[in-house]
C-alpha cells in the first residue's frame, strides 16, 4: 500500500501554503518551557512553509534583563538541534522581538506598547503564563490601552482549578475581550488524530452508522504516560491528575468522540454539540466515587527500562495527590445511553500511549458452533490511536488460511498515517497558532465549554475529598491500581490492550 | 503489524493435521489437465501434509495403454516443478495405482472393480470428464457393483448447459447415489478468500449490521481474465461466458455475499439459505436482456504485454459466442430490494483480478461545506479480493496530515493473508477433495442449487437468442464493451476500479 500512498501523494498531499494575514505575536512567559519546547518550534516551522508574512513579528516578552540577549540564543540552538540550517535560524529570529517588562506592573506596559507601534496588523497575546496571571495581565493589557479592535488572547491551560476559579478567569477575561477574540487552548485538539476523528466520523458511512448504543459494547478512552513528576511538581501536587488531564484533554476527546453531526465544521457549531455532550455526562456525586471513579498515586517501580521512585519520594513530602484517575461514565442521550464509557489516565504507567478504543457488541449468535477455535468470536474493535504511531486499526475476525478445520482469529486493518500519506504530522501548535490569526476558533474551547467540564469535574473534586481522600497505590510502570482493574471488570468487560503497531 | 502476525502466527497457525478416514480415490480423466494441473498436485500436498492415511490410495483411469507408464512419470515431473524432493514423489506416487480401462465400456469396469478389492475404504469417484460422460459412467459404475454403501461421486462443471440438460444429469446420478453422497464441485468455494467471505460476515458485527439496502449503495462482483481461449475452444465456444462462468463462480459468490445467517456453518443450512438467495434473484426475461445484460467478445488488441488475437481469429471461425459478462442483477428480498449488484467477467481484460467490492451509501449530509478538497467525499467502499493478493480493504475518507486547510482524501486499510497470516494460501483442490473424503457437502453444490441456478440463467440465454444474438466487440486488454460502462453509468454509478495492491 506504501507504493500507492507514495503516488498519491504527489497529487494530494501537496500542503496548503496560503499565508495567513500579518500579523504581532505577543507570547508572555517567552522564556517558560512551553514556549522554549512548542511555540517556537511551531512558528519556524510554519515560517519554512512561507505561511507567516514577511512583516510579521513575534514579541517576547522576558523579565529579565539578561533573556533579552539569552532567549534568542536559546531559541536559535533549539531550532539547530531540530535540523534547521543556520540561515533559515536567522531569518526566524529576525521576526523575533525581545521586550523586558514585569506582566504584573502596568507601567512597564509602555514598552509593549512602543514596539507594537500603531499597526493594523493582528494583534495576538499568548499567555503561556500560570494561570494567577491571566487577570492581571488583561487588566493591564487593557489599561496600557494596547488592545486593537481585532486583538485576540490566548490562554494555556490550567484554566482554573474549579468551577469558580474558571468562572473568574473568564469575567475577568470577558471585560476586555468579547468571546469571539478568546482563544482557549487544549493542545489535543490540534493533534492531527483528533481532528482526524471528525474526518473519520463525518466523512465516512460505515463507522458513523454503528456510532451508537446499537452497535457499542462500550468505549475506552486512554492517555498513559511514562513520565513522572517531570519539572512541574509545585503545580501538579496541588492540581492533581483529575485537573491536570481529565478535565479538559480527556473530556475533549470524549466530547469529539461523542457528539451528535454539527450543521457544519464551523467554530460554534461544533462547540455547541460539544457543550451538549458535556451536559449531558451523567454526574457522579458524593458517595458515587467510590462505585464509578479511581484515584491512584504511584509508588516505586519500575518505568521506563529503570528503578523509579514514587510520587511522595519524587516530591519530598506526603502528598495525597492522585497521578492517576479511572472513571466510568454515562452520556445520557439517545444515542449513548446504556455505553458505558471508560477514561483512564496516569502517569507512570506501563506504556505512553494515547488511544481511543470502540468495542462493538458481539455476535448475537455463533454460526460457527463450538468447534475448536471458533469458540471465542472477539468483538470487533475500532482503535484511533494517538500517539505514538497514531493512525487507525481495525481489529476483526479471520480465518486462518489452510485446508483443515476452521480457525477463526482476531486480525487488524491497519492504517498508520505516517505510512498511509507519507508525510510528518505537524505538532499540534503549529495548527492552533496560525488558527489563532486566521480567527478559526473551532478548535479551540468555549467559555460555556470550559466551565461545563467543570461543573461535571467539581463534585468529583468533592466526593473525593469526603469519601475518598486517600488514592490507591499502584506500582511505577504498572497499569495502575487493581481497582481500575476492577472498575471495568466487574461488569465483565476489560480494558483494551494495547494492540503493539511496529 | 507483520511483526505481530509473525509472532502470533506460531500460536495461532499451526495447521490442522487431522488426518482423513482411509480412502480409495478414483479419478476419471486422469490424463486431462485438470487432474494434472489440480488434482494430483492438491492430493500430493495433502500427503506432505499428513492427512492421507497410509494404505489409501488414489487409482487413476487411462484409456491408453502408454499412459499407464507415462501418466506417473509426468505427474512426478509436476512435482519436481514445484519442489517436492525425489523421495517425496515417490512416496505419493506409491498411492498411485493406474487402471487402463475405457469408462465408457461397461466390460471393461472388471480390471477397476479387481483394483479397488473388497476393502471398506471410502470409494469416491472423481468425474474430471466431459459431462457427456458423466451419465454413463455413473450407469457403468452402477452395473458393475463397483458402488459401496458409503461411495461417492464427485461431479466437475459443466453440470449440463441449461436446466434440462442439468437435471438429466442429476437425475441419472441420483439414480444410484443419494444426495448426501453426490459432491457437485465449484472450486471458486475452496478458495480460502471465500470461506473467509462466511467468517467476516458471520464471525463479525460491524459489517454485517451494514449488510443491506440501509446502508449499501450497490454491488459489484468482478472476476477479469487476462487469457484468451486458451486449449478449450471445443467446448468454450459451444458454452459461451455466461455458461462458463456466471451459471456457477459468479452466482456462488453472488449468493454467499447475499445469504440471511444460516443457523449453523452446516452443509444444508448454509445451502437452503443460497437457494433462497437464488430464488430471489429477479428473472431478466425477453427483451429485458438488452437493458440489464451486456454481451461483449474480444476482437484483436493488446494483452498480457503482447499484440493478442481476437476471438474469432484464435478460434479459427466466425461464431457469436460471448466472451463477456456484465449483468446488472437485484435480489428480491427484504434486506436486498433496490440495491444493485452488478456482475462483471470476462476474458482477455485489462488485468487479472477477482473482488467483490461493496459500496456503502454517501455520506447523507456534508459537514465539511464545499471547501477545496472536500466536495467529493467517497463513499466508503469494502472490497474483498480474491485475487491476486487475496485480502480485506476497506476505503476510508481521511484527512491529509496538515497544518493548512483540511483536506479529505481517501485511503485504505488494509489487510492481506499472505502478510497477515505468513502462510501460504492452499489451493481450493486441496480443501476440497479431503472435505469430499470427509464427508462435509458445505462447500460443494446441492442439486436445488445447481437448478436453481440454471433456473435464472435460461431466460437469459433464451433472450439473447431472440434479442441480443451479436454481442458487442471489445478489444483484447480493455475493460470490456462500452455498454458495460454504459450499464452502470447511466444510473449515476461507476465500476470499481481494481486498486493497485503492491
Amino acid at each position: 500500500m506504501d507504493a500507492i500512498a507514495d503516488r498519491v501523494l504527489k497529487l494530494e498531499t501537496v500542503p496548503e501554503r496560503t499565508p495567513v494575514p500579518p500579523f504581532d505575536l505577543v507570547i508572555f512567559g517567552a522564556g517558560g518551557d512551553l514556549a522554549l519546547r512548542k511555540l517556537f518550534p511551531a512558528l519556524a516551522q510554519r515560517n519554512e512553509e512561507g505561511v507567516l508574512p514577511e512583516e510579521s513579528r513575534i514579541l517576547g516578552i522576558v523579565r529579565k534583563a539578561e533573556d533579552v540577549e539569552g532567549l534568542p540564543n536559546e531559541v536559535a540552538k533549539k531550532l539547530k538541534d531540530s535540523g534547521l540550517p543556520a540561515d533559515r535560524i536567522a531569518a526566524f529570529l529576525h521576526r523575533l522581538t525581545m521586550v523586558q517588562m514585569d506582566a504584573l506592573k502596568p507601567e512597564t506596559y509602555a514598552a509593549l506598547k512602543t514596539a507594537l507601534g500603531d499597526s493594523d496588523r493582528v494583534r495576538s497575546f499568548y499567555l503561556s503564563t500560570p494561570p494567577d496571571l491571566f487577570i492581571p495581565i488583561c487588566e493591564n493589557l487593557s489599561k496600557a490601552e494596547i488592545l486593537t479592535p481585532t486583538s485576540r488572547v490566548i490562554l494555556e491551560k490550567p484554566l482554573g482549578r474549579d468551577l469558580a476559579s474558571a468562572r473568574a478567569i473568564n469575567d475577568a477575561v470577558a471585560k476586555i475581550l468579547p468571546e469571539s477574540r478568546t482563544y482557549r487552548i487544549d493542545h489535543y485538539l490540534g493533534k492531527e488524530t483528533v481532528q482526524n476523528l471528525l474526518v473519520l466520523r463525518f466523512a465516512n458511512t460505515l463507522f458513523e452508522r454503528s456510532w451508537s448504543s446499537r452497535d457499542i459494547d462500550n468505549v475506552q478512552i486512554t492517555v498513559a504516560e511514562t513520565v513522572g513528576l517531570e519539572q512541574r511538581a509545585g503545580y501538579y501536587d496541588k492540581a492533581g491528575h483529575l485537573r491536570d488531564m481529565v478535565q479538559n484533554h480527556v473530556l475533549q476527546l470524549l466530547c469529539l468522540f461523542a457528539i451528535e453531526p454539527p450543521n457544519l465544521l464551523e467554530a460554534d457549531a461544533v462547540r455547541d454539540e460539544k457543550v451538549r455532550v458535556l451536559k449531558a455526562l451523567r454526574p457522579i456525586v458524593g458517595p458515587d466515587v467510590q462505585r464509578y471513579t479511581v484515584r491512584g498515586q504511584y509508588g516505586p517501580g519500575v518505568a521506563e527500562g529503570a528503578r523509579a521512585k514514587g510520587y511522595v519520594d519524587e516530591l519530598g513530602q506526603l502528598s495525597n495527590t492522585e497521578t492517576f484517575v479511572a472513571i466510568r461514565c454515562e452520556i445520557d442521550t439517545w444515542r449513548w445511553a446504556g455505553v458505558p464509557i471508560f477514561l483512564r489516565t496516569g502517569k507512570r504507567l506501563a506504556q505512553r500511549y494515547s488511544e481511543i478504543a470502540v468495542t462493538f457488541k458481539p455476535v448475537p449468535h455463533s454460526i460457527f458452533g463450538a468447534a475448536p477455535g471458533c469458540d471465542q468470536l472477539n468483538a470487533n474493535r475500532l482503535v484511533i490511536r494517538l500517539q505514538p504511531d497514531d493512525g487507525v486499526q481495525l481489529q476483526l475476525m479471520m480465518k486462518v488460511p489452510g485446508s483443515g478445520k476452521l480457525k477463526i482469529v482476531p486480525r487488524q486493518l491497519d492504517l498508520r498515517y505516517d505510512t498511509a500519506f507519507g508525510v510528518r504530522s505537524p505538532d499540534a501548535y503549529e495548527r492552533l497558532l496560525t488558527d489563532v490569526i486566521r480567527g478559526d476558533q473551532t478548535l479551540f474551547m468555549r467559555r460555556d465549554e470550559v466551565e461545563q467540564a467543570w461543573s461535571w469535574i467539581d463534585p468529583i473534586l468533592a466526593g473525593w475529598q469526603e469519601y475518598y481522600p486517600q488514592p490507591h497505590r499502584y506500582a511505577a510502570g504498572s497499569w495502575g491500581p487493581s481497582q481500575a482493574i476492577g472498575l471495568i471488570e466487574r461488569e465483565g468487560r476489560s480494558w483494551a490492550d494495547p494492540e503493539l503497531m511496529e
